[in-house]
């Protein structure tokens, strides 16, 4: 086998492999060579090429999203690794494992004036779970670090032994360093930074490994509960006729149905889902703007739950933010083995531990459910609002809000739905859902910068049919995620074009002005078909409802390259159908 | 007029006036909505809307670096700021003064699960000359600073005084800082952060201003320089038989003719510019790697300097450094106001003035040139050199080296040329440039992350018509460039398409494998055809020289849209036409 001759380089791929770490996302240079050289000459490793780090930092988030393990980007010094940012920072918030590998010129060649060279040591600071600083391995006493003095040595072995004992301890520390950030990524789900400096000659290579770098396993705690934890929860659980469960960013699966069924047994519990909570059942809640946005403030005062219990990501809603922002509940406990956000001012309980060890411990000893008639009140609204939303559908005219209705409905079973930020997933939050659906969306920072490379990589690492669904705007911004050669045949993309970020319409700026053109919606009459000619997407447009109804109907046959469809909708009346909508259905 | 009703808002916006910062670059957003508007709405302003901020902080960049003055990039809160960063970084090492303005949530809504939120402050903590961290404005009691204690106020007119002392500590607070962060970008020339908390409502606005901040001048130092650090200059100078002076990135007329002439006339002194000097006279040595590369180690010696005088910023010439670091100076002088690379290891002067005031205080004081062959003797081989080179281009087939000869020899007069890195700078540096070009190059990091949208900036802010030259991996990296209504019809682009990165061919990598292509060279096969029709650029393509020819001869003439010629080169021999021509020249 071929293995780079440099001994840190070694380290770090012997140790991704120990961690199992298989996918690595490479972009090109000269510095990163050594590791590039190492893991494409390992069959153990599935690399990818991908020359825009920030695509290609998303599309190494896409992959790690659906694996749940750390994903590997690996770049060349200087600007490179910058671009790897928005991914990180999304990563951090969305807690995904995502492992950062970064070239680097060794320090006396830093700060001098050298090509792609900046101050990479910690570059991530705000948004990272650990930076490993690695150290140059010692060739000779040229690169001795600083802090250690040479003594004038009385023989030639002397030395040697001394310098011996030096790289020792450089390797000892790499060793530690490596072994620390990707544990880290792994228990705690997030991105960590590993930076590698790296010396001339960075092309050599050698038949056989110089080092064998040890593994230092992952401490896991015990996902056991303590019995003083649970004796407060029963009392106020017990006591409480109003109980809200309200359920973010959730991966697909993760919970046990038993439980779910439990809970929804109850008739003082409301579930609130969100699209992106992947958790189903015919008595709980989804689209929740849908059933907040209409309320009057006595029927808040009546939802106002006496305790909310929150598990998952971030939230989409803005609107039950608000609504329970202002009625707060009694007690909020949020459940994450990771942390906790204080998203509502009011949260008084912390409990670290996976909601399945949570309910597993909890809801067996919950004796008898409290007599209430929380669910059934709300049960009420729900249907009153599920025929309304019906009955409005059928007199709007085509535009965004009947566009996705449609699409959503299209989608055929088994699909993963990546949504795009902004307009895509508020409007897909509106509408039930395809339960067999997977549902995923950048929600850590909700930007608009990723979203199509992530859906790609999520394409690759998931055997199942991958459909993004996306604003123009946003697929514009990343459009460099189509310069990608992993691309699957079966991979699919719908972009509702309105022309511009016609979520500000429906902010409460001032519209149809020239400035608000400009500078807030950012008017445009671009459309996605130049760029699927160059990257090989068949392409389809249209902009009335019969014709995407046809279109709709041939889409998700099987195809020989990967498909795109633009539904182009009016502008001019988007905003309206929407603030009207939610008159309607109230 | 029109204002944001936002106090904040309009001290960001009133300073940036005094200031005389005039462009500002902004990215569609809500939270930034009050800066939107107030800076659209005062017609002292030229405000641009891109939607990439990767792009829009290059953009700035590129009008920054032909203005000389500090402009603003403006951006809504969340992971669209560490879009900017590639920018940033170039910026701090390049020295161009670049203002960046965040929005932000207030303090109280960041951490708690809310969107498009994350860590702004201090995150470009590696590469930034100033944060101003600036505090929210006042609005009642409920955002008072935590360490300020509010007493119980005996009656309301007290709190109310209360209230006004602690916005007023607010406001002077954000002047300060205001001031500060624009100071330094126009004194230091570098990148600066601007992070400024808003709170909702955010689209109101008023017809008179409520502030009117405080502008704090600039304290410029004279520019003077102390006797004592010019007396060992003289004694070093008038004893040195072989000076060498070598100049980095420099903008066009900054070095007074006269010192120019004089430095031409000492036999003593060679003076080596690169291409990114824009420095020219008759006796000066261009291409540095012409005369460099081909060099035994005996002739190295004898050109071995004395003392070495560097003005300018980052070098491009490996071939320099390698030599000056293994043959180096007795001295090392570097003459820059603001900082000094030891880029040689052998930096011993660090004379803090620009080159002219350093010039000034100097030359007329230096009486005697020393007697010396230096000149003469590198002037033999340099006109040795211009011989052969100009015998190699005759014999050579279709390749990089050709048809980069031949388009730099085709700009007109007075043209601003814009190289991209990698190959596209290095091979520019091979050849002589007609002396009425300006050239700039994005040096401060070398990355290829930016140079198209920095060439638009520039074409923009200059009257001048702007030639950008790129290689295909550059172009296609940043091709949200193009997505841009500010283009001027008289910017061209020239693409030298290799279909890959071809400056890995001539690295000591290993060539022609399949993990080569992929990861190294990541061949590809597409041009700029498509985003040409995308993006309304007239697209010309040629691969043989007699096309090439003609295509150049038309390429320059007035036209209604701005042009793209993309050329492409036989991958397969670049490499070995640019590594035989070395050989060649000797």
């Amino acid at each position: 086998m071929t293995y780079p001759k440099i001994p840190l380089a070694q380290t770090v791929i012997q140790l991704c492999k120990a961690k199992n770490i298989k996918h690595i996302i490479i972009s090109p240079g000269s510095r990163n060579a050594p590791l590039t050289i190492g893991f494409t000459n390992d069959t153990f490793f599935k690399c990818y090429s991908i020359v825009d780090e920030r695509s290609a930092a998303f599309f190494a988030l896409g992959i790690a999203q659906q694996l749940q393990e750390p994903t590997a980007v690996l770049c060349t010094s200087g600007s490179a690794l910058l671009n790897y940012y928005p991914a990180v920072a999304e990563a951090f918030y969305s807690n995904i494992p995502l492992v950062i590998l970064s070239a680097d010129r060794p320090k006396h060649l830093i700060g001098i004036g050298d090509g792609q060279t900046i101050n990479q040591k910690n570059v991530f600071e705000n948004h990272i779970l650990f930076s490993a600083n690695l150290k140059l391995d010692l060739k000779d006493e040229k690169n001795i670090p600083e802090h250690e003095e040479l003594p004038i040595f009385k023989n030639l072995e002397d030395k040697f032994e001394r310098l011996l004992g030096l790289q020792k301890n450089i390797q000892t520390h790499n060793e530690e360093n490596i072994n620390t950030a990707i544990n880290l990524a792994v228990l705690k789900k997030g991105p960590v930074h590993i930076n590698i400096p790296l010396d001339e000659p960075l092309y050599e290579t050698v038949e056989a490994l110089s080092v064998s770098p040890k593994t230092i396993a992952i401490n896991v705690k015990s996902d056991n509960i303590e019995d003083y934890v649970l004796q407060s929860c029963f009392e106020d659980w017990n006591s409480a006729s109003k109980k809200m469960i309200l359920v973010g960013v959730n991966s697909p699966n993760q919970i046990e149905k038993k439980w779910i069924d439990e809970l929804a047994e109850d008739d003082s519990v409301i579930v609130l889902t969100e699209t992106t909570s992947n958790l189903h059942h015919p008595s709980f809640f989804s689209s929740i703007d849908q059933l907040i946005a209409p309320l009057s403030d006595e029927e808040k005062q009546e939802l106002q739950p006496d305790i909310l219990v929150t598990f998952g990501g971030l939230i989409v809603s803005k609107k039950i933010k608000q609504f329970l922002r202002k009625y707060q509940p009694e007690h909020h406990w949020h459940i994450d083995g990771k942390m906790a956000n204080d998203t509502f001012f009011c949260l008084d309980n912390h409990i670290q531990k996976t909601p399945n060890a949570f309910f597993e411990a909890f809801l067996p000893r919950v004796t008898h459910y409290v007599k209430s008639n929380y669910k059934a009140i709300w049960t009420t609204v729900k249907q009153s609002r599920l025929k309304k939303h019906k009955t409005y559908l059928e007199q709007i005219p085509f535009s965004d809000f009947k566009v996705f209705s449609r699409i959503l409905k299209s989608i055929p079973d088994q699909y993963i739905l990546q949504s795009g930020n902004s307009s895509a997933i508020r409007y897909t939050q509106l509408f039930k859902i395809n339960k067999t659906l997977e549902v995923y969306c950048n929600r850590g920072t909700s930007g608009i910068d990723g979203s199509t490379s992530t859906a790609i990589g999520c394409a690759v690492a998931n055997k199942k049919p991958t459909l993004f669904i996306t604003g123009d705007l946003s697929f514009l911004y990343d459009s460099n995620a189509l310069w990608n050669n992993y691309i699957p045949k079966n991979f699919k993309i719908i972009i509702v074009n309105n022309q511009g970020g016609g979520i500000f319409r429906i902010l409460p700026g001032h519209k149809n002005t020239e400035n608000f053109d400009t500078y807030f919606e950012t008017n445009h009459q671009l459309t996605a078909e130049h760029l699927c000619n160059m990257y090989g997407f068949k392409y389809e447009s249209i902009s009335d409802e019969v014709s995407l109804k046809s279109a709709l109907k041939s889409f998700y046959l099987e195809d020989d390259q990967p498909k795109l469809l633009e539904v182009f909708t009016p502008k001019q009346i988007n905003d309206d159908v929407l603030l009207n909508y939610f008159d309607f259905i109230s």
